[in-house]
C-alpha cells in the first residue's frame, strides 16, 4: 500500500556513519532511505550573552538544505533562514538540550549543524537522530580534552515522523507520503519512553484522540529501533 | 497554589471585544487576564503566487508584540520577524486554514494580524481564539459584499495552553507559571473535540504518556469554554 | 465645510488615558477622533555609545503603525523602519529632548514607543502630545525609585497639525483633509508659546508668508488646549 | 564674529559648474565654501507603480555622502540609507516636485542624485540649489529629444540654511557654526518669495516667533542671491 | 619537503563520483585529498532578465561551504554570500561559460551548485573540475529530453592551484601549504592548453615573470591529468 | 583602429590631482580619459579584530560608483556591495598590502576609498594607480604626526588593463573596447617589474600562452609610464 512497499510500521533502511566530517569534534551521516543528513557537532569556548559568567554551557542547532538536495532546486537561504528552517533548528536545539546536563559543561557551546545532502521527507527527525550520535562523540572528545569528566547526556533520544496516509497511520513518511498525508506528527522521545517533543498538525482535516494514540504508539516503536542503532554505532 | 489563586482547571478572565479595529473587515480584542491581543482580519483581492489562476483563496497570519507589551521592552523586529514570531504566525495560519473552505473563497487572501498590546503568557493561543472571531466577521463582510454566499468555516475552533506547574497539570498558564513550567503544551481544537495542532515541549524533563493525557483533557475543557464565549459574542 | 463638520479652529474630540500599558513605567493612549496612539515610556539603565561615561541621559522615540490601523493594510516594516517612520521618530525624539534636562537624568535612556492602533491623520503630532504624558509619568516613577529628585521637564509641550484645506487654514486635519490639503504643517510648541519644531510643506503650491502666519496662530490655539488637557490628566 | 569672518547675512562663496557629469542628461557641481555637491539628473522611461498608465511623470531624489567627504570617515550606507539620508532625500524630492509640471512630462522619471564630495555643513540645501540647475538642463535635453515642448518648471527655486549662532541669526551656516547653533532652519523658497519647505528645529532651547521671523527674512535674502546665480549659469 | 610528502608536481589523490546527488540532472562528488566538493547541475526553463526573448541559454554557479567543512566552524552565510564566496562563484560561472555553446541551449539556465563538504584548500579549482562532469551529465540529460541535440561543450576544461611554497613552485596546494604560500595562482585551462582564467596573487612578496612561467607549466601538467580522469569517469 | 584613435600600446591621457579631498589624510583624483576616480586614504587608530594586540597595522579598500558615473544610471548599492564591487575592493586592498610594511605601522588602519565620479572602463586599475598616491601622502601625514618614522612602502606600484580587441593586444581599454574585447586582463606590477596581481579572463574564447605573453609586455610598458607620473606628482 505504501509507495515503496513498506509495512505501515516499518522504518526506511537506516545507515548511521560516524565521523563523516573529518574535522569536526563529532559527526554523523544519517541515511533514512533517500534522506541523507550530514550532522556535525562543534565545541567552542563561548556561550550566548545570557549565560556569560553563569558557569553553564549551551547546545544549539542550525539546519539547512543544500540547494539541490531535493527534487526541485531551492534558493540558498537569503538573509536569515526562512520560517521553516528556523522552526526546525529551534526544535532540534530544544530536543537535544532536554537530555544534556548543561550545568556541568562549563561555559562552552556545542553547535550542531544539520544539513540535508539528499532530502526525501523526514529531514528534521533524521537530523535529531543523527545529532544524538554527533553530540555523543563531541562529548567523548571533550572528555579526552579533560573539559568534562563524563558524557553529559541523561538518556538516549531519537525522533521520527508519523502520519495518516490514505486513512491509516504509518511510520517514517517519505516525501511522497508526506505530501499527501492528512495528518503529520513529529515525535522526539527518550529510551525510557518519555516525550521530549510532540508536534502534530492536521494538514487538511482535524484528527481524533484515537488517531493521536495510534500515531504515538507507532512513533514509540520506531524510536526504540533507532535508539538501538545509535547505541550499536556508538559501541555502547 | 497558582500565583493568581486560580484552580488548576480554571481559565483567566476572558473578554472578547468585536470590532475593536474600526477600519478592518473583521477584528477582535481578546483579553485573557493581562494578555491582550488585538486581532484584525483584512480581505484582499490577491493570492500568493502558488494559487494564481487556481480559483482558490488563502488565509495567512502575522504576529507581533508591541515593544513594551511585556515586563521588559523588546526591540522591534529587525529585518524579518524573529524565529519565535515566525513559528507562531505559521501556527496561527495553519490552524485557521484547517477549518476554512478555501476552495469556495475565490482568489482572495484573508490576512489575520495578531498583535500583543499586553503580554502575560499565552499570546499565541489567545491570538487563535480571537482570530476565529475576527475571521468570522470578515466572512460576514464578504457575504454582504456578495463575494461568498455563506461563512466558509467548517466548525468553531479555539486554542489554549496547558502545562505542568509545580508538578501538577494546569490550564491557561500566565507568564509566571509559564516561566517555571517543566512542560508546556499548546492545543488547538475544534468544537467537536478534534485536534488541529498539538505542540508539547519538555522544557526541562521529558514527560510521560499519562501526563500527556491529563494535559489534553484539561485543554479540551478550556477550549470548549472559549468556544462558548466566541459563539456568544458572535451572536450565533 | 470640513468633512466632519468642525470649525476651522476646532480640534477633534481628544481623550488621554494614562497608564494604558500596565507594565510600562509611563504610558498613555491618546485618541484624537479616529487617531488612536498607544504611547509607552520605558526607562533603562543604559545610554547610547556617544554618552558612555558622560553622566548624562538620553530620550529617544520609535514609531510604528499596526498593519491594519488604517483604511488599507500596510506591510509590517521590513528590515529597518521606512523613510516616513524614520522621519517621524526622529521628530518625536528631538521634540521631547528639547524640554528634558538630560544632564540630570544620570546614564539612563527613556525610550518612547508610539504605535498607531487606529490611524486617521495626525499620528505624529498625537504621538508627541501623548508622549509628554507618558514621559511625565515615567519621570515620576524614576523619582519614586530615587533615580532623580524631580520631574526633569522644563515646560509642557504638545503638537498639532495645521494646513490649508479648500483654501482656508484649518486646525488638526484628519485623513481626508490631509489627503487633499495644499499645504501641511506640523508644529511643536511649549506652554510659553515657543517653537520646538516647525515643519511646513507645500504639497502642491508654494505658500505665502501670510498663510504661514495664520497657520502658526491656529497651531498655537490648538496646542494650548492640548496642554490644558495634559495637565488635567496628569493632575498638575 | 563668525568663524570664517563672514557677516551674519553673507553667503559662503558659491560656484555652480554645469555639466560636471559628462554622461548625465543634466548635472551641476555646486560649491558653497567647502561644501561640494555633485548633482546629476537622469531621465528614464519608467514611472513608479502608482503612476503606471496615468500619463504623468515623476521627480525623485537620492542623497549620499562619499565616505571621506567630511572630517571623519563615515561608513558607506549599509542596507538602506540611514535615517538622516532618507529625511534629506525626501526633502529634496518634495521640493523639486513643487515647481515641476509632472502632468506634462509623460510617463518618465527624473532621478536627481546628490552626492557630497566635500561636506562642511548645508549639504541638503546646496543639493536643492544645485539640483535646480541639473533639472533645468535635463528638461532642456528632453525638449531636444522632443519628449516635452518646454522646460516644465513653474518658477526658479533655491534653498539655504539659517540659524541662531551665539545669539544672533546668521545665514548659510558652515559645519562649525551648525554644530554649536541653538536653532537650525532650512528654507526652500521660490523666486516669487513663496515657501516650499520650512523646517525649523530647536536644537537646545525653543525659539520665539520673533526669532522665526528674523530667520525667514535672512533666508529670503540668501535664496534670492542664489536664484540670481542659477539664472546666470543657466543663461536665462 | 611538502607537508604530506608529495612531489612538487604531484596532485593529491583524486576521486570523481558521478551521480552523487540522486535528484539532480547532473552531479559529481570530487575528492582531492581532504577537499570534498559536492557539485550539482540543475536545468531550469528560465533565463536571467537580460536574455529574455534572446533564444539563448545561461550557465551560472553558486558556491558555499558547510559550516563545519573546515578546521574551524564558519557562520552560515548571512544575507548575501560573503565577498570570497562571490568572487569564487563568479569565477566558476565564467569558466564554464567559456566552453559552453549557450546560443544552442535555448532559453534555459543550468545552475551549478558547488558546496564544500570537507575543505582542505583548493575548493574553487576542485569545484570547476567537478562542475565539468556535472555539467556534462546535465547536457546528456537534456539531450535525452530532446532539449538539445548534442552535448554543447566545446572542449574539456579543468582547474588547479599552483603556488610558491618554501621557495619552490608546487602543484595543488592543500590548506597548510596555501596558508604559508608566498604566491598563489589559480589556473583554468582547456584540453588544448588554452587559458580560460589566470589569477595570480602575491600574498606577501611580488613575483617575477620567471616564477609565473614555472607556475603555468606546473598548472598545465596537473590540468591535463585531471582532464584524463574526467574523460574516464564520463566514459568518453 | 581603436575607437579613440590611440595606438595599441598607448595610454589614455592621464591626470593625477593630489589633495582633491581637502579633509582626508591623503587623496588623489585620477583621470584616465573619461574615467575619473576620487581616491581618499583615511588613517584611523583601530585594527580589525584579527590584529588586536598584534602591534601590526592594516590597509583596506572600498570601491563604489556614483549612480550616474556611467552611461546608464546604476542603483545605489543595496545592502552590501554587489559581487563586482566586492571583487574589486578585495583586489585593491590586496595589491596595496603587497607593498606596505604593515608590521611597522602600529595598530592603525588605512582605509582607501575609491569612488568613480565618471566611469569609462578601467576603474579598478585607475583606482589602484591613484590609491598609491593617496596612500603615499597619508604615510607622509603619519610621519608628520610622529606615528611612523618613514613612508612604509617598499616600492611604487601601478595597475593597468590589457586585452585583445579586434584580434590584437591593446593597452588601457576604454568602455567601448572593453565591452567587445575577447580577452581582458588586469595587471598590478611594481616598479621593478614584479607581479602583484595577474587576472586574465577569456570573455569568449580561451587564449594562448603567446597572447598571454604579449599582453603582459604591454601591461609592463603602461605601468612603468604610470609610475613615472606618480613619482612626478609626489615630487619624488
Amino acid at each position: 500500500m505504501r509507495p515503496d512497499g513498506r509495512q505501515p510500521d516499518q522504518l526506511r533502511p537506516v545507515v548511521l556513519e560516524r565521523g563523516f566530517a573529518k574535522f569536526a569534534e563529532g559527526s554523523c551521516l544519517i541515511q533514512m532511505g533517500d534522506t541523507h543528513m550530514m550532522v556535525t557537532a562543534t565545541v567552542e569556548d563561548r556561550v550566548p550573552p545570557f549565560l556569560k559568567n553563569s558557569g553553564k554551557g549551551w547546545v544549539t542547532a542550525e539546519y539547512g538544505m543544500l540547494p539541490r538536495s531535493g527534487r526541485q532546486r531551492n534558493q540558498r537561504d537569503q538573509q536569515r533562514p526562512n520560517g521553516r528552517s528556523m522552526e526546525i533548528q529551534r526544535l532540534i536545539g530544544r530536543s537535544l538540550r532536554a537530555v544534556v546536563d548543561m550545568e556541568a559543561m562549563g561555559e562552552r557551546t556545542i553547535t550542531v549543524d544539520c544539513d540535508a545532502l539528499r532530502a526525501d521527507g523526514g529531514t528534521r527527525t533524521a537530523a535529531i537522530t543523527g545529532a544524538y550520535v554527533a553530540l555523543y562523540d563531541a562529548m567523548r572528545w571533550m572528555q579526552q580534552q579533560k573539559m568534562i569528566n563524563r558524557v553529559l547526556i541523561a538518556e538516549p533520544l531519537a525522533a521520527i515522523s508519523v502520519g495518516v496516509y490514505r486513512g491509516i497511520e504509518v511510520l517514517d513518511l517519505n516525501y511522497d507520503e508526506d505530501s499527501s498525508a492528512g495528518t503529520d506528527m513529529n515525535v522526539v522521545m527518550t529510551e525510557s519512553g518519555k516525550f521530549v517533543e510532540v508536534q502534530g498538525t492536521a494538514e487538511s482535516a482535524p484528527f481524533s484522540a484515537e488517531t493521536l494514540g495510534r500515531m504515538l504508539a507507532l512513533a514509540k516503536k520506531g524510536i526504540l529501533e533507532l535508539i538501538a542503532l545509535q547505541k550499536e554505532v556508538l559501541e555502547l
